[in-house]
């Protein structure tokens, strides 16, 4: 037997009112499910708060013990309702100021007149933080612990995340396979906890869908060992085949 | 001074790999958010977990004791990976098997030769539970105490809520308005900081957005009281003529 990669996990925390208002709706989170995934990081939980310092220290605090990363998105602009950062310095029990290499950053970008107190507020930091670059709008999100803070606006939390991907350490990469077929998730659902009972360290789901007046599944095989997803997957195709229905085998993911 | 109306507050919590997984995008919460706004509850946390019994009864333990509502969408089909409603039972620390309102459901749906194991499975519940229906695809959701549990497919899950929504008993209703303006949030940052904190039962909300080549930013002002949201309204515009803008005050929602 092989040496087991170890297994990285990451929590999202997603910190907004516009959010759980219903006003905008986050796109975030999948967005980092799907980079995470790639990078053999397990997503294993998202949350959203709303813009209030004792709720981002709970969770703060929380999510970050618990997890190998914590990804934050929002809270780190220039108004009165960006508390973000002060409220991650509290959860790490940390001094929070003016941060020269920020302050640099902002001073490069904006001429002095536009430099207004909200816009200088970004360079304000918790003590200890490694700087996120932020190559569209300059002022930066932070690295503190294992807490990387990014901003809410998609384009530049994207950014953020491609900047520090290649700093993450990776585990297990989990691959994917999935087979279709035009049969509902009831007449599959017996054979198929049977097959998951089988094979314990493959994860296998079943999504239900309807697209062009058919109703199907598709069976989705998750793991590590792509020897395990491939025999899977050939059992998935029988199963279906013994229901009486067409297996459909998706290319290979990735 | 009026009676206040009460706050009620609700969670969300999303429940399936597949969101974690980055394979599908989590519509659910968006969309409650919204309807929740309208009926004057006050979502104050939503989050994603795995299909893993563990998690689902420590994330349905904290919020429902936490929150007037949780809201659960997931997890309640014929698959070996639907495990909330097993789960939500234990929870409560109650029994949970074959409820007979529900099976009659199934029996009526579902000719002898189509009542597979897997779809029965959809008929087991928590004791004490109430139906949610289903006008979709039958299998019914639950309430049990404060936490409804719906399916996860967007389309059922929204068809259970406009079922129960009559029933769920609304606080104040927050109204919100907005005013835009073609200025940055560092501009305004500062004034805007100073009308909150004249405002403390108001909140201010500030949104840069970025369209047709034009970089601005729309200020939302949410509260109960509409006449204090008229005056912020008037503060708003003000402050944004004052920095050089011509301000957009958005006609009243809802």
């Amino acid at each position: 037997m092989t040496d087991q990669p170890p297994i990285v996990t990451a929590a999202v925390l997603v910190i907004g009112n516009e959010i759980l208002s219903g006003r905008t709706q986050d796109a975030n989170t999948h967005w980092l499910a799907g980079r995470l995934t790639e990078l053999g990081i397990r997503l294993r939980e998202a949350r959203v708060v709303a813009d209030d310092e004792a709720e981002i220290i709970a969770a703060v605090t929380a999510l970050s013990q618990r997890y190998t990363y914590l990804f934050t998105t929002g809270g780190i602009g220039p108004t009165h309702d960006d508390i973000t950062s002060a409220a991650i310095a509290k959860a790490f029990g940390v001094g929070f100021g003016p941060d020269p290499r920020a302050l640099r950053i902002l001073e490069d970008h904006y001429a002095p007149d536009q430099r207004t107190p909200a816009r200088m507020k970004m360079a304000e930091l918790p003590e200890g933080a490694e700087l996120i670059l932020n190559p569209v709008s300059k002022a930066p999100g932070f690295r503190l612990g294992n807490v990387f803070v990014m901003a809410g606006v998609p384009s530049i939390m994207r950014a953020m995340f491609d900047g520090i991907a290649g700093g993450l350490v990776g585990g297990a990469k989990v691959l994917s396979r999935t087979v279709s077929c035009p049969l509902g998730e009831g007449v599959i659902g017996g054979p198929l906890g049977a097959l998951q009972a089988r094979y314990p360290n493959v994860d296998l789901g079943s999504y239900p869908w309807f697209r062009h007046g058919v109703y199907g599944t598709s069976l989705v095989a998750r793991g590590t060992d792509p020897a395990a997803l491939e025999e899977v997957v050939g059992h998935l195709a029988a199963l279906i085949e013994a229901a009486g229905g067409q297996p459909t085998i998706d290319p290979v993911d990735g």
